[in-house]
């Protein structure tokens, strides 16, 4: 099942981390791009042809101690079709190399259009006689604000196709609390979205305890971490906010179980933008981060597991 | 400015709907696909060169009579990077007619990557010394779940290029209530998201007096149309769920000023795939199907003008 496919990576190379490739033209050395713009012009060809030898230079670097990437939409999207062939491209290569790709692409929308979406990124279109998969991606991240129907055709193609999705809960932002904080009855609005995400996946369960449809939950505020790790006991938790957003090992810790198990941690340019602090190329910057945050994360979780749970929950969550 | 353009080119054709571009491989005439097929096999290229041949199809049939259409992106997405360049494409071609173009997109996201998503449908990526459209649509959808500033940057961007978005407020689908409807504090969660956008968005208000950021609101109960057109003076409103929904012309004609300004209505499906119903071509169809809406619309509007606006409205929304 896929989400134990993950855990089961993460077991294996002790890392509960996946690295965002969030190819912002920003982060890539400036030779790459210039070698490419020399070949192909200042066109979406020259920047696509760069963002690919980016991703695949650091998947190179990563794939025998990290789990997992997961590739950010907006930036592949920003480059056109041609930016989108390479999405395509990086998550092909990604798999190739062993590791569990999250498309993070927020998709969200009912009917139809909600199945379009979930066969584009986990499933596959039939032309003809011929079924091909467009995108192929081990899970995709969604949004909820449109309800359970908005949902339900995303589980339906992860159970087909033997996929996950994550479903935002509660965003690292400093606005996120805007609306996810408002209550709701007795509980806030991301509360009652985790709730109705479990209730509806439960029947996905696998041999680890977690449904198919995980939640994000930002690192930035421990407190709430906290509080959905102890709720939410069959949802696997995807943690962004660690590192660039002001998220510590400390804080991510919360997301996982007493038993380390039910979390992965996103760092994004903190990885691969590594290469801007140090002087060093950008593969072995890369590697060198994310060998400190598999390390700095493994002593927070150890430290937590054996401290036990905190006594104290914050009320009113 | 944008949603002044969209309202100029609704009260020329005196026709405020709009033509979702849903192009799901069953709405397309067999015969469209098979020529393709026949040239290119079963893949990709060939499912997207009949999607591309029928929407310049329907785009010549409807653009004398029709102010704008909303691509809907998981259809040219479900074709992987192929589906994306017609999207581009048939962007291209609609602005080519004259048509006003809305991305139906719901893209969310933070910072950073909010900025890349808007820059890709909205404006600009600047490669080298070359500033680049990757897509260049008119108007963008987006999901406001992450808060403002998840927000402000396609507000930002759309600002920059006069463009323009319409964010989720209050869905047409059967669930849309399990979060939308639930109260935060005195008023209900769409209501909240509705409030915000508008106050967020006050600044870039248009000489029809609407901002750039209108709201997504279905046409499935009329009640909360009514109630959200008369507490939100400056957002102009984007209308799913009329016809293949349930929504009638009456029901969608609540979410229009007693001026008849202020809202357009979408109809996908229901005008697209008319051909299925009638055993016609689909450009003479789909031509017929969008005359016949138009008019049940303008209709429905003129004789709401004349009642005045109802005196009850719905408490606690």
């Amino acid at each position: 099942m896929s989400i134990d496919r993950l855990q089961e990576k993460i077991n294996l190379m002790k890392n509960p981390t996946v690295v965002g490739l969030d190819p912002s033209l920003e982060h890539i050395p400036p030779q790459i791009l210039e070698k490419h713009v020399m070949a192909k012009g200042e066109t979406f060809e020259a920047a696509a042809a760069a963002v690919l030898e980016f991703n695949t230079g650091l998947i190179d670097a990563l794939c025998d101690i990290v789990p997992a990437v997961k590739p950010q939409s907006a930036f592949y999207e920003l480059l056109g079709p041609q930016g989108i062939l390479v999405l395509k491209m990086t998550c092909e290569y990604a798999k190739s190399k062993g590791m569990y790709v999250i498309c993070d692409a927020k998709r969200n929308d009912i009917g139809s259009t909600a199945e379009a979406y979930s066969a584009a990124y986990l499933g596959t279109v039939k032309i003809g006689a011929t079924e091909l998969h467009p995108f192929d991606a081990d899970a995709l991240t969604i949004n909820a604000y449109l309800g359970s129907d908005g949902v339900m055709p995303f589980i339906e193609t992860a159970v087909k196709y033997d996929k996950a999705v994550f479903a935002l809960v509660k965003t690292s932002n400093p606005s996120a609390g805007e609306f996810q904080d408002r209550f709701v009855g007795d509980v806030r609005l991301y509360t009652a979205v985790g709730d109705l995400l479990e209730e509806i996946s439960l029947h996905t369960v696998g041999k680890y305890g977690f449904t198919r449809v995980g939640a994000a939950v930002g690192a930035t505020v421990p407190q709430e971490s906290e509080f959905l790790r102890e709720r939410l006991k069959h949802t696997f938790f995807l943690v962004p906010g660690y590192g660039a957003q002001g998220g510590t090992a400390e804080d991510a810790a919360c997301s996982f179980m007493e038993d380390g198990h039910g979390a992965i941690v996103n760092s994004s340019r903190g990885i691969i933008a590594a290469w801007k602090k140090t002087g060093k190329g950008y593969q072995e910057a890369a590697r060198e981060e994310a060998l400190r945050m598999r390390d700095e994360l493994m002593r927070a979780i150890e430290k937590r597991g054996e401290a036990g749970r905190p006594r104290q929950i914050v009320h009113g969550n």
